[in-house]
């Protein structure tokens, strides 16, 4: 997957934003970090940081985030794997060589963000932890620990309150689920108003959540498609191209897809609420790197569309696009590349009684806040 | 919209199905007519039927299932407005000139076929009516009056049973809401052993429901943005490749798009009942001809999941797919073009209490069942 994210944004013809007004009729699945900005974040006070897996999707994903929000760094290490190893990286200006990953890797290292698969992480993300780096894991591996805080830091920051770079202790914490993240950031300030009972969640994933090579095939099979060619499947085992499907996640005993289930899980977690009840049906799109919800919600206090409205356009890292008369609301490309989830179709929910439930339509960018982003901000609350 | 739709006839080196192995890893939007099989349906004692809107994506699909169902007829007139008048549609090895639809066009016609929108149909349905046809009309015109039946022939037959071609009275009879008619092939046998109480919908609905112009629209976009080009926003305002937005049917001041308040009010209608709960959420998505819909059923009485997938084995016009093991389930392409409402994904709601909740998982082709298949069904209940 390494050297495919490395070709996807080396055709940067067709999948870059381009900038300007065509920013939002492009796909945009990776981003190119801009030469022209004065760099102010390399700080000999700042932490030592390490990225695992750079050459992935979200590993690329890292990079920008950073650079975007001028993350103070005393040095930077890029990991990947063993066939990545060797390639150089350029990084405000300067030439990074990723190096492989090993037990020595994190020796002197502050922070490591981890994006390099389940596996990686439960193998060294406990080596990394013991020797004083604290890790901020974008992979399932530690979510569910009890030991682990797993954050969102517009909804729980609260759960990280004991972790800080320079108290010589290090740690794990985990990086919510890209479906969990986007949904919650919109539900939860509701939630604070009116305590959400229960909620329906049907999700429209992008091909980003599989990863860069999820994404190229992506693009592979349409050109395909419309050429009148069998669609090539490596990544899926069927066609993607101008269909969904259920996200391909292996099914659990009761009937919920992994995917769906992290869902119910996370949200219980981060929310500190046992009793919430969620269900959910995650669904792959064909769309390249943004997250869409279809999320019912059942509150156990009455809460007005209105006031619901109001809410959501004063919480942090939400943009209320709901314009009925002209019939705006999220969308998919326009929220790719940004940071804020975008909730919208904000109404009553006729089918249930008073104003006990809502019905509302969210979109985010899966790389960024559904990964990338949430990871940087975790970090950024170590300092 | 008529052209376009025999341009995109005409496209078929990737549009259509191409036959075998290969039928489902293509887009297949229209389909035509085999000039191969021995018809039996020109029938001196069957009915006169004419197609108003014959040269729209669904008015081409009603010749394709008249065919495909054998339908008897005596003579057959197609009608369009004047801007197809005079085109030549070649249907069972016979030529027919598309006459330009006007007062008269009902001398003499059996059963009428409507599908050119809603204001032909409240112009001349209820002319055809008064000169003895029974109309069957895809649109919405007529589906909220209490004097027209609303059918899905597996779900409420008994609703038509008083209208008959041959008892000299023409009538209206109504074909549901693309969604409604999938949504409720999947629920009906469920509700009908349990009690649907309330039903939280969320959609992903193909270009078709849009007309064959949004479908060429599609095509023509992602070509654009494969090319690094802006996509043409014709047909809607904003970009449908690689992208999904809210539906663009207006948004009634309830807050709900009219898309959405038809699953509402048909499926009271459908099941008379009035109490039911429904709510929805209609999102387009890049797909071609094919919707999917992401369903959460509340019940009055206990359904476990393998009653309900025993059910759905039995129930008419449905096929089970879900395969847990190998994650299969349904998708569009895999039901474009075939008459079957697809099923999976059956589960237990863990968001609820013991058996009195399930989420299902709904794919059927929306040109066919949820357009011309089930006029045709209805048309062939009139017999």
């Amino acid at each position: 997957m390494n050297s495919t994210a490395l070709s996807l944004r080396h055709h940067s013809h067709f999948l870059h934003g381009g900038g300007g007004g065509a920013a939002s009729s492009v796909i945009t699945p990776l981003r190119s970090v801009s030469p022209f900005r004065i760099r102010m974040s390399l700080n000999e006070n700042a932490p030592s940081i390490a990225v695992v897996g750079v050459t992935g999707a979200v590993g690329q994903e890292f990079l920008s985030v950073l650079t975007d929000r001028d993350f103070p760094y005393r040095s930077l290490k890029l990991l990947a794997s063993k066939r990545s190893a060797g390639k150089t990286v350029k990084f405000e200006n300067r030439n990074y060589t990723v190096e492989e990953l090993n037990e020595e890797s994190f020796d002197g290292i502050d922070i490591a963000l981890f994006s390099a698969g389940g596996s990686i992480s439960k193998k060294y993300g406990p080596v990394a932890a013991k020797k004083g780096t604290i890790v901020v894991d974008n992979s399932s591996a530690f979510r569910m620990d009890e030991n682990v805080p797993l954050v969102i830091p517009e909804v729980n920051p609260e759960a990280m309150v004991n972790l800080k770079v320079g108290c010589g202790k290090g740690g794990i914490i985990a990086n919510p689920n890209c479906s969990t993240i986007i949904c919650l950031m919109a539900v939860t300030p509701l939630h604070r108003r009116a305590k959400v009972k229960r909620m329906v969640v049907s999700t429209y994933q992008a091909a980003s959540g599989a990863g860069a090579a999820a994404m190229e095939e992506l693009v592979q099979q349409t050109r395909e498609v419309l050429d009148g060619k069998e669609p090539t499947c490596n990544i899926f085992n069927q066609q993607y191209a101008f269909n969904l499907f259920s996200h391909n996640a292996p099914i659990q005993p009761n009937g919920y897809n992994e995917e769906e289930m992290k869902l119910v899980k996370e949200t219980r977690k981060i929310w500190s609420d046992m009793g919430v009840k969620v269900t959910a049906t995650c669904i792959r799109v064909p769309v390249m790197r943004a997250h869409a919800e279809s999320v019912n919600l059942q509150f156990e206090k009455p809460l007005d569309e209105d006031t619901a409205r109001n809410i959501l356009k004063n919480a942090p890292g939400i943009v209320v696009v709901d314009d009925r008369a002209s019939n705006r609301f999220p969308t998919p490309i326009e929220v790719s590349n940004k940071d804020d989830v975008a909730v919208g179709r904000v109404r009553r929910d006729v089918s249930q009684d008073g104003d006990y439930g809502l019905d509302i339509f969210v979109c985010g960018d899966q790389i960024r806040k559904g990964a990338a982003l949430n990871a940087v901000q975790i970090a950024e609350m170590l300092l």
